[in-house]
C-alpha cells in the first residue's frame, strides 16, 4: 500500500469548473492484483473531453462519478507488475489519470518507447490527440491531396497535428484560433498557409478572405459560430469532421441556422469519438512517430508542474489560455 | 411550330409562392433541331424542390430565371425526333416540365415503357422521386437490414418508396406526416409499424412512444424540428440521410439545438441531390420495377387534371395538403 494523490468529483460544475467541484485529495493505493500493474505516472494529460465527462450525460464516453477518482490520460512507469509481459520498469500509457499512481488492468495499456518524442508525446501527438487527428482527417473526413482544408482550435494538440498532416498532403490549410501569438505560431511554427484569430470579430468575413476558393474539409473542435461558418463556406461535397465543441461545453453554444445548405450543397457532418478507432494506433504511430523523427511535423508541449494545477490547467485549456501544443502536467516524484 | 402553354417566372416569391409570381402563357414551340426531340407531354411532375428552384441560391440545380419557363420532371410522346435512336411514338421522361410541348435535346432524356407501373410513374415511384428514396436510404443512409427507421413525410412520393424498401429490409419503419388520415395512410397501405402526427403536437414525445429503442437511420424530408427531434432520439452511429427541408422553403426553420449530440452520438448527418446518382437508375428501375410488379411495393398518385392547375397543385404540395402517394398534373391533350 503507498500514498499518493488523487482528484475526485464533488459536484457537477454549472458552466466552467470551480474549485469546489473537484478536490485533490490523499489516497492509499493498493497492490496490483493478478493481471494489473502499478504505476507511478510521470504526465497527466489534459483534455477538453475532461468537462464533458462532468456532466451527468449518456451516450458518450461514461460520465465521472461524484465522490469518484476522475480520469484521463497518463504515462508513467511500472512500479509493480502481476501480469508476465509487462515488467517493473517499462513505460506505460493508460487511462486512469488525475492521479499520482495508478493500478491499471495490463491489458489497457500501451507499453511506449519513450526514446521516440519523449514521454508526455505519448499524451499528444502520439497518443490520444494524435490519433484524433489522424483518424479525423484521413478515416471521417477522407481527405484527399490538393484539397481545401479548415482546421479550428488550429494550435490545440489535436489541431496543430490535423493541420500539419493536411499540409503533408498537398493541400492549402487555414487555421483558426484564439488571439494574435496563437495564429502567428500557427503560421510561423506550424506551416498553417493562414491562420484567422476568432476573438478579432466577423469570423466569416475574415475566413472568406483566407479561403477565396471555397473548402472542402472542415475539422471542427469548436462547433457553434464556426459549425455555422463551414457550412457557409463548404463547397459542394465537402465533408465535416466533428471531433468536438468546445463552444458549448461550458456556456451556450451560438445557434446554426444555416443547416438547410446540408442538402443543396451535399455535405456530410460526421461526428467520432477516438476510442472506436483504436485499432488504428499502431499504424497511427508508425507513420506520425517517423514524420517526428524526421522533423517532418513540429510538435510542442505546454508543461504545467505538480499535480495541485491540473485544474487550473484544464481551465487554461477551455478558456483558450496561452497555451501552445498539448498540455500536461508533470507529476514526476 | 406549334401553339403551346407554359409557366413562366415573373418575380421571386417571398414565402408561399402566389398567382403574379409566376404565370401561364402561351408560347410557340420551335420543330426540333439535329438531335433533339419534340415532345407532347402527358403529364408533369409536382416536387418540393421546385419551390427552391425560385430563389436566386447557387450551388443547389440552376435557380429558375426570371421572365424565362419552369422545368422540372415530364413524360410524353415524342412527336417529331431529330434523333436516329428514339422513334416517333416513343413514351420519354425529362426535365423541362411546367409546358405542354418540350424541345429536347435527345441525349437527357430516359426512353421508358408505360406497360410497368403506368406512364406518370416515372414522375414518382419510378422516377426521379423513386430513385431518391433508393439512393438515400442504401447509398447515403447504408441501410442494414433489421435497423430502425424512421422516415418523414412519409406518406409523400419519396418517403412511401423509403419506407416500404426499409420494411422490405426487415426493418422496423416509423413514420410521420401531417394528419390523422396520412398517418392512417401510412401505416394501412404502405405497411409502416407506426406513423406519428406530427401537427398534433408534441412531436419527440410521440417519437418516443414508437421509438422505445432510438433509431438508426433517419430519412429526412423535413428538417428544423424533425432533425432535432432526430438528434435527440439517435443510437450511437445512427446515419441521418438529408434529402430535403421542407419546413424551410417557405418559412423560418426551428433551431435545431442539440447539435453538440454530433460528436458523442457519432453521427453521420449527409445530404444529397439526386441528380448526382443518376447513373444508379436503371439498377433501381430493375429493382423497384421488379419490387411494382410483383406487389411488393405499393404505389399511389393523386392527379390534377389541366396544366392550369400546376401552381395550386405546388401549394398544396408544400402545405401539406390532402393528396396521397405521389401527386402530377394530367395535361393530355
Amino acid at each position: 500500500m503507498v500514498t499518493g494523490q488523487q482528484w475526485e468529483l464533488r459536484r457537477r460544475p454549472s458552466g466552467y469548473p470551480v474549485p469546489g467541484d473537484v478536490a485533490l485529495v490523499e489516497a492509499q493505493v493498493p497492490g496490483p492484483r493478478p493481471g494489473q500493474l502499478l504505476v507511478r505516472n510521470h504526465y497527466l494529460s489534459v483534455d477538453p473531453s475532461h468537462r464533458g465527462r462532468m456532466n451527468d450525460v449518456k451516450s458518450y464516453t461514461p460520465a465521472y462519478q461524484i465522490g469518484q477518482a476522475l480520469w484521463g490520460g497518463a504515462v508513467g512507469e511500472v512500479l509493480a507488475s502481476e501480469d508476465a509481459r509487462i515488467p517493473v520498469g517499462a513505460f506505460v500509457q493508460h487511462n486512469l489519470g488525475w492521479r499520482t499512481h495508478s493500478v491499471v488492468d495490463a491489458s489497457t495499456v500501451d507499453v511506449v518507447d519513450p526514446a521516440v518524442g519523449g514521454l508526455a508525446a505519448y499524451l499528444g501527438v502520439l497518443g490520444m490527440p494524435g490519433l484524433t487527428a489522424w483518424v479525423g482527417l484521413y478515416d471521417i473526413g477522407q481527405l484527399r491531396p490538393g484539397e481545401v482544408v479548415w482546421v479550428s482550435a488550429a494550435t490545440g494538440a489535436v489541431g496543430s497535428l490535423a493541420g500539419q498532416l493536411a499540409r503533408l498532403a498537398g493541400c492549402r490549410v487555414v487555421g483558426s484560433a484564439g488571439g494574435d501569438e496563437k495564429c502567428r505560431y500557427a503560421v510561423e511554427q506550424l506551416g498553417f498557409d493562414a491562420c484567422v484569430d476568432h476573438r478579432a470579430g466577423d469570423l466569416n468575413g475574415q475566413l472568406r478572405e483566407v479561403l477565396p476558393d471555397g473548402l472542402d474539409v472542415y475539422f471542427d473542435n469548436v462547433g457553434g459560430s464556426h459549425l455555422r461558418a463551414a457550412i457557409d463556406l463548404a463547397n459542394p461535397f465537402a465533408r465535416l469532421v466533428e471531433c468536438g465543441m468546445i463552444e458549448g461545453y461550458n456556456e451556450a453554444m451560438q445557434p446554426v441556422d444555416n443547416l438547410a445548405s446540408i442538402v443543396g450543397k451535399k455535405l456530410s457532418i460526421r461526428g467520432f469519438v477516438v476510442w472506436d478507432h483504436w485499432s488504428r494506433l499502431a499504424l497511427f504511430r508508425k507513420h506520425v512517430g517517423g514524420l517526428l523523427t524526421s522533423g517532418a511535423v513540429h510538435y510542442d508541449e505546454t508543461v504545467v508542474v505538480g499535480i495541485e494545477h491540473q485544474l487550473d490547467a484544464l481551465l487554461t485549456l477551455l478558456r483558450g489560455g496561452g497555451h501552445r501544443g498539448k498540455l500536461v502536467v508533470d507529476v514526476r516524484p
